[in-house]
């Protein structure tokens, strides 16, 4: 096999080229030395790094429209990568899945810390979907969805466009079924002994997400034969589990009627319609109205948005989740349980429990501190990314 | 019922009586106005805690020889501190136990988060270990216990006078069983169906520690079928789960013949004493040794004492585990799992995950980050005191 010829590109003398060398994964475009030619490569260009001394770091992905202009791809700069590069990165991946799954549905690839950066694909069965996320997927699209149907078995690959994370690379949005035939019906999947319906191709962003389930197992554990209220429930990710572990009854509370449809649907496939409510509206107003109303609640669970997406929103975004606490506070049974989730990169853990600590207090409640959960282990961190740990999982009793 | 007549103990002005007010439950002893009069309180005397502009703020305990000289009883300064008061929080405590766990082996009182300041209990089944590590609770002893058994219907109940919190507290370290007979034989206890030996009245101080239940299962869901080093392992804590949850051998390295001794009877009780091999060592000599004998295996986990007890010893205690992980790492098969725990208060999550990394890296390891893991719900925190946040578990994949 004839190795292949890349382009190079070098670091700045000032960039931090030691952090690259232990495994820090993106050179950011203030660090690359930048002239027409790596000015004019196409986006996601494999190319090999150098540091200024002209020593080899490694292959990688270079997008000159990104502000992370560079991510490692392989630390062999002689690597090809192709449908077998790609096999073996997805089998590694597959292997730790398959050690902690029962069925196949789960976060297969989470990016940078799964080794193929920017690129997340999700499993559903035989159906996964993928989102190229960086340039250099969107370009080796072809060869990473022929490695994913090779390793995994699965019949259909959907490519979702969409997020943030592309228009940030320069990215189109154009989604689609890209191989096999679209799921002709929401898919059910398995989680927790529920059964949850997942919308992959509607335009709803009705997908599912497998960050929360160790935190929905927690949960699950506090609600049997006691009253659940799930607000922000998307499609049932709390309720449902907490009805399938026994819990009385279970009212979720979303602003998408797309959602509690699916929601529905997936308490009755999971045979638990009989104790599943919905309530439509706006989270802060139901909790208030519920208030209100006299409600209690043994476990409430409030699991928002993102209200803090940005470094500049944190403060914001803090009080938002302090309102959240207060409110739901009020609505929890003396002795019941109360978990509060945020999935904002930017407050940290330490912020974010000071601010439900602040909204419990201001609710009039004391509260002690349970458990903290985290995205499950499909979800796998970076070391040096410390900041993708962006779910966080607070599970108090009042 | 008579109002109980208490002294009074009041804040100096300069003493933030604010935090008092919003949880925080202990007074240091520069915050306290003393006089020859508070000076001379029996040491564990209730009194009720004034701010410096005589406002009320609760009962407190107080104990003139620490330097936590309060400790918040109860909110309501008129409580009477009785064996029904006791009785209401341990049921309060005990409730929340029987929600989580299927046997009656737990912590069932965790100090300042269960409401009952200083003090622990672990139960196991008929028989409680107490651990009144502040001197209220030694005074109030006989209360507590005569409650413990109202509560929860044990019949023996242990009285653990060693540790260093309660030499802090100027106590005795006089133990014994205060109730009922003394187990004739270690006690076994089911936990994530392994069953260990706990011995609670050994001078070997061979107990059992609860905190790290969910690590254990954690791990053992990576332990199907391969290979399992458990390094520091006790009483056989991650083995003997790791084995019951089907792994094919599994060697525990300890340095006291009597945990070890606990865990080959742990084996036998759990049935897997034929895939269970015990090596009395130092840590760090059996993990060089077992480098240099070029073994490898497909899960290592490190469960060390605390190396950074204090915050004097953070920087040893840190390049302490830098050593344990690189050397741990050494021995971990391609693809395999390196678990590496801390239980010290000083070595914060951010700072131990630092060493953890910096080791693996010195080590020529590259690592993804799958899981991080806390003390179990049983070990509740009040939200008030973050740093009571000691044990971390971090799940690496090589």
């Amino acid at each position: 096999m004839m190795t292949p010829s890349y382009p190079i590109v070098r670091l700045r003398p000032k960039a931090n080229a030691k952090a690259v060398r232990h495994g820090f994964p993106w050179v950011y475009d203030n660090e690359l030395v930048t002239d027409r030619r790596s000015r004019n490569l196409i986006p996601g260009t494999l190319a090999v790094l150098e540091d200024a001394e002209r020593n080899t770091l490694g292959l990688v992905a270079v997008n000159p429209n990104s502000r992370i202009i560079c991510r490692m791809i392989d630390r062999d700069e002689t690597a090809q990568v192709d449908q077998a590069w790609f096999a073996a990165r997805l089998t590694r991946a597959l292997q730790m899945r398959e050690r902690l799954f029962d069925a196949p549905f789960y976060r297969l690839i989470h990016a940078e810390a799964d080794d193929l950066p920017g690129v997340i694909i999700d499993r559903f069965g035989d159906v996964a979907v993928v989102q190229p996320n960086a340039a250099w997927a969107d370009l080796l699209f072809d060869a990473l969805s022929a490695a994913l149907i090779e390793a995994t078995g699965v019949t259909t690959v959907i490519k979702s466009a969409t997020g943030r994370a592309r228009s940030l690379e320069g990215l189109d949005n154009e989604s689609g079924v890209t191989e096999g035939a679209a799921p002709a019906a929401p898919v059910p999947v398995p989680m927790n002994g529920a059964t949850y319906m997942a919308d992959l191709t509607g335009g709803q962003k009705t997908g599912l997400y497998f960050d929360q389930r160790p935190n929905h197992a927690f949960a699950a554990r506090l609600c049997k034969d006691v009253t659940v209220l799930d607000v922000f429930s998307h499609v049932g990710g709390f309720s449902l589990a907490a009805l399938a572990a026994g819990a009385s009854s279970a009212l979720a509370v979303d602003g998408s009627e797309a959602a509690l449809a699916l929601a529905e649907e997936g308490a009755k496939a999971t045979g638990v319609s009989d104790r599943f409510t919905t309530r439509k509206g706006d989270a802060f107003d139901v909790l208030a109205a519920l208030a209100e109303e006299g409600e209690k609640f043994d476990v409430v669970i409030c699991d928002p948005p993102a209200f803090a997406p940005s470094k500049q929103s944190v403060e914001a975004g803090l009080r938002a989740y302090e309102r959240i606490a207060r409110l739901a506070a009020g609505v929890v049974a003396e002795g019941g349980y109360l978990v509060l989730c945020s999935c904002s990169h930017a407050a940290d853990l330490a912020k974010f429990r000071g601010a439900c600590v602040r909204g419990i207090g201001r609710g009039g409640r004391h509260a002690q501190l349970l458990h903290t959960g985290f995205a499950g282990a499909d979800h796998p961190l970076m070391p040096q990314l410390a900041e993708s740990g962006y779910l966080k999982a607070l599970f108090f009793r009042l």
